[in-house]
């Protein structure tokens, strides 16, 4: 994967990277919304390009169950189906598997589970996973991966650990002897696992190193662990990985996590905070989180963030929006979804032009100050 | 108000008019998307421009209740609370009270009603429809009218026509009395009622030009009746009004009906067909209508409609719509959406250029062959 170091902050260890899919160029660090379903939910693909995302991720569970692979591979693949032409990054479908079924079944062959949509029987293996995003035809194709919860005792997260450096090691084969379905080159991550343990962790690192990948990305946070304890275990991952690949840390976050992912240098985040905020009526502002629902802005004419400069804060009012979400009316959901991605991605941009500059802490003082001053208060 | 006959059709009573809002012209024969509740169901003001809708209705009945005439009024009104600055007609309220209360009482002072949002009591008379409209700030004020349902006996329907022109002529007066609040110039239209009974249509149209309004209504149709008698209404209406003021079908219809209505002279017209319809799964196209659910459109990458230049036929398949409404997204909601609102501004404005040309009827019957042949051999 052709990939540029663009520039190392001074005072952190963040960084601004450029990497090279056969969908154009993804610039760190970077925010890429969830598009379980081949759609970030509410957004049509021209939104996302007016908001200036570079890169999605989409759900290998959810699209295998639905389309399914046979519409998928017909369509030639999710970019098209979706019509989407950007970068696609797809998870393994790993973690849906466990959050989403009690029934699943592991096994050092793979994972039996259920569909939550209909209950029938199906089975991932990592070499099927490996296929199965072959078919979808993803940019970036992610290993299948045990995730444990949190917390998790050592011996569980050290079989956790291993079992999934078996997989990576079976899904580097299977994906070295294979190729793609629809003429472009794809790429696959390996993911660290080893819990809140250091050793492990490290362990997990120097393993998918030898296997080699084509960028690494950190599981198993953002499961409810502390702030404290996620920045350690980032810490000291992004320390051991090598610094010529894109680094990934999954499921982060807040505002305030990415700031502190990208602070010891991670490049790559994904959440599904923004959208799934959006929909609930919680905006993030530079103020902090607003609460559309709220009588107190039932006649403010003001937009949701007066910093903002999205076609949502550029055109309608707090009390409209409001109204919107009172009746039920869907354009309420999609204007809040479409403030809150840009929000992401203008903090992931500023950040990466303040690392250029040299200025990553300045910027993110600046942001904290108003962002932790004003909405957030309780939540500190 | 400025107002223009741009062509008359050769064969047909088919005619091509401009008028002139505060908020822009018109030209007609158009289309009225229904924005019932500040937002033409789950698309923006954006959307609207691109789809090349002109004028769009607002429900007065609706907005009075939510968001309110203070927050309405706190905005400047709904062009500017709503972010569409093209023109807006708003009907009186009239047809939601009769539609959506069981509990109304009409006396000849005005109508008495509850809230469906919360049982409250309210009530309508036609001064207070007027000024409610003053405050919304729509381009055209509707008056407030008994609606009947179908059938009416001729006793029923003539006591309605004669409380519908004595409100009628209450509410040119307040109108002309009054004026707007936000420095722009309002129009007010006359409802035209009678039932099916040809002396009412008479003596109400003849009694409202008496009266003097800016443009006529044709109401009490598209409430059940044959399509030969709301035909046979329509042209009697039509005949009997003055020439030099838009006529306006309220609450029609399906695209034959639209047609029907051109054809004899109509200017104007609204239903909540494209938009509910979309929301249904059901798209409006060349070939007649295509419910997106049905099985056979599962791996279909076609466009909804192969004749249609909408964003969502130029970007989507059928595969793709479908899969959205089977998992519920609301990005599938926006694009049938987007698609009917297309298809009905398109039909309404190849209209308006085959009746420049002088070939409404030509244009009519080569629509008429494929949207009647294929998709809705069923309904005739």
């Amino acid at each position: 994967m052709k990939f540029h170091i663009d520039a190392q902050d001074v005072g952190t260890s963040a960084r601004a990277v450029t990497f090279y899919t056969a969908h154009g160029m993804v610039q760190t660090p970077v925010f890429m919304p969830v598009g379980t379903l081949g759609a970030v939910k509410t957004l049509s693909p021209e939104d996302l390009i007016r908001n200036q995302v570079q890169i999605i991720l989409g759900n290998t569970y959810h699209l295998y169950l639905k389309p399914g692979l046979e519409i998928l591979q017909k369509s030639g693949g999710l970019h098209r189906f979706m019509g989407w032409s950007g970068p696609i990054l797809t998870d393994s479908g790993g973690f849906q598997v466990y959050s989403l079924n009690d029934l699943k079944k592991i096994s050092a062959e793979g994972v039996e589970f259920r569909s939550h949509w209909d209950g029938s029987a199906h089975f991932f293996s990592p070499e099927k996973v490996v296929d199965i995003q072959r078919i979808i035809g993803s940019d970036i194709i992610m290993v299948l991966d045990e995730c444990i919860s949190n917390p998790s005792d050592y011996e569980t997260a050290a079989a956790a650990h291993h079992l999934t450096l078996e997989w990576a090691l079976r899904s580097r084969n299977r994906f070295l002897e294979s190729s793609g379905f629809y003429h472009f080159q794809q790429y696959q991550f390996g993911i660290i696992q080893g819990g809140i343990y250091p050793d492990l962790r490290l362990e997990s690192i120097q393993q998918l190193v030898e296997i080699g990948f084509d960028g690494y990305a950190i599981g198993g946070l953002a499961v409810g662990e502390s702030q404290e304890t996620r920045n350690k275990i980032t810490e000291q991952c992004v320390k051991n990985l090598p610094s010529d690949r894109p680094i990934y840390l999954m499921g982060v976050g807040t505002p305030v996590d990415i700031l502190d992912g990208i602070d010891r240098g991670v490049d790559m985040f994904d959440c599904v905070m923004p959208t799934r905020n959006a929909r609930n009526g919680t905006a993030f502002t530079h103020q902090g989180k607003l609460v559309i629902r709220n009588s107190q802005y039932k006649e403010d004419l003001n937009p949701l963030d007066p910093e903002c400069k999205c076609y949502t804060c550029q055109n309608f009012s707090r009390a409209y929006i409001r109204h919107l979400f009172n009746v039920n009316e869907v354009l309420g959901l999609r204007l809040a979804t479409i403030h809150n991605i840009h929000f992401y991605m203008s903090v992931t941009l500023q950040a990466r032009e303040a690392i250029i500059r040299g200025k990553f802490l300045d910027f993110r003082q600046r942001f904290m100050k108003t962002f932790m001053d004003e909405g957030n208060k309780n939540e500190k």
